[in-house]
């Protein structure tokens, strides 16, 4: 993105974006705009829909209800959107927000909460988890806001799991092997990543998951991490071996 | 580490420590365990210091005042330190905790806080990054704690660089190549990674430091990072492919 559009406000809108399209914001993105960024007309913003790249739009009203906006120059193409499954198991409730940032940082497709014997939290909010993708997607600057999915078990995620994926497991037990050999071996396959809860599977999930014939176990290395970090450090070096990075 | 330690608290102390041994903790650390913990004659503990391994070690007193110990076995034996140094432009005080942690999480030797001309913070507490990093060894069960150094101008880091080390800069503008050759072939050599702060090193910044021949430029993706995410993804990315995840 060239550097003078990097430091206007991005949003994520619905309808079609094309050259002179107008559209008019819902009343929090009204006041978002006009009342906490105080912008008037004229003021530019970007646009993007998962579509249809990124617009560079301008004011056309600044209504605190209202605003109108006037697309005036695509910016940015669509680039694909990911096709990387990332599930996780939920921590605390506060630290949740920091996982869908994370994971919409570092580029996946879908967000998959994942409720094993384990995790402290259930019934989360879907809506909330929604808006945390939307708004990491709106500020790490990605063109497509991830999907989150409605939580599931792990035994319901197992029963429908696609077969020709390949899941990937953060596996505290995983011989201390390069991961680059094994990551590097699933090149040009569907794949998804799991991290578990804090303090790991127990030890009969464990054992299941490790089991399945599309399971394939990654070591983190040797010291224990933190879920958000091994979430991270997983899609790290996922991306980097046979993702986006390349 | 065998799982019936699993849940031990671990403290790391600075006394040598040897079969038998008997050591009476400070004020801070026997409040921690006997009010805080509340654990008893008898109780275990695990104990580290850098040098000696791991030691499953016995309350003999719980003195809010001062507890003593008695080594009993050692359950680990002592790893090597990380060679691995890690700079960073020090973001808002409240998010140095956390980097602190991920970076000890991550398996680093050497804690740099870089001040560059756009870092936010500056004049750190120093104590308290060092008791941060003790903190985060603690948790994520390290057999060292990392040299956490005082804060030096990224002027004066690059006067002072150790010729022989490489400096592995997570770059925006570097081009998007998949990391996996240009990591590999620093392997065995010693290296360090710096991470730029929040919005990038300024451009004159960013030319002076690629410009040095020992800086080895790797793109962290397509996507725009935090810094803290940038910290976790480059060292994992560096662990994994000629770090110690092997």
């Amino acid at each position: 993105m060239p550097r003078t559009h990097a430091t206007l406000p991005r949003l994520y809108v619905e309808p079609d974006l094309g050259a002179g399209a107008q559209l008019t914001l819902g009343k929090e993105q009204s006041l978002y705009l006009a009342a906490v960024l105080r912008k008037t007309v004229g003021d530019e913003v970007v646009l993007f829909n998962g579509r249809d790249g990124a617009w560079r739009s301008a004011l056309i009203s600044d209504s605190k209800k209202s605003v109108q906006l006037e697309l005036r120059e695509q910016i940015a193409p669509q680039t694909p959107v990911s096709d990387l499954w990332y599930g996780f198991a939920p921590l605390k409730s506060e630290r949740l927000d920091y996982v869908i940032q994370k994971a919409v940082e570092m580029g996946v497709g879908t967000i998959q909460p994942v409720i094993t014997q384990r995790t402290q939290v259930s019934r989360l909010k879907h809506e909330r988890l929604v808006a945390n993708a939307i708004e990491a997607a709106e500020q790490c600057e990605v063109l497509s806001v991830p999907v989150v999915e409605p939580e599931l078990t792990l035994e319901r995620l197992l029963d429908g799991w696609p077969s020709g994926r390949v899941l990937i497991l953060a596996d505290e037990g995983a011989a201390s092997s390069s991961p680059v050999a094994t990551l590097s071996a699933l090149k040009g396959r569907p794949v998804g990543v799991l991290i578990g809860p804090e303090g790991g599977f127990l030890d009969a999930e464990r054992a299941k998951l490790t089991a399945l014939p599309y399971a394939v176990p990654i070591s983190l290395g040797p010291r224990i991490l933190r879920a958000d970090t091994a979430a991270v450090a997983a899609l790290a070096v996922i991306q980097a071996i046979i993702g986006d990075w390349r």
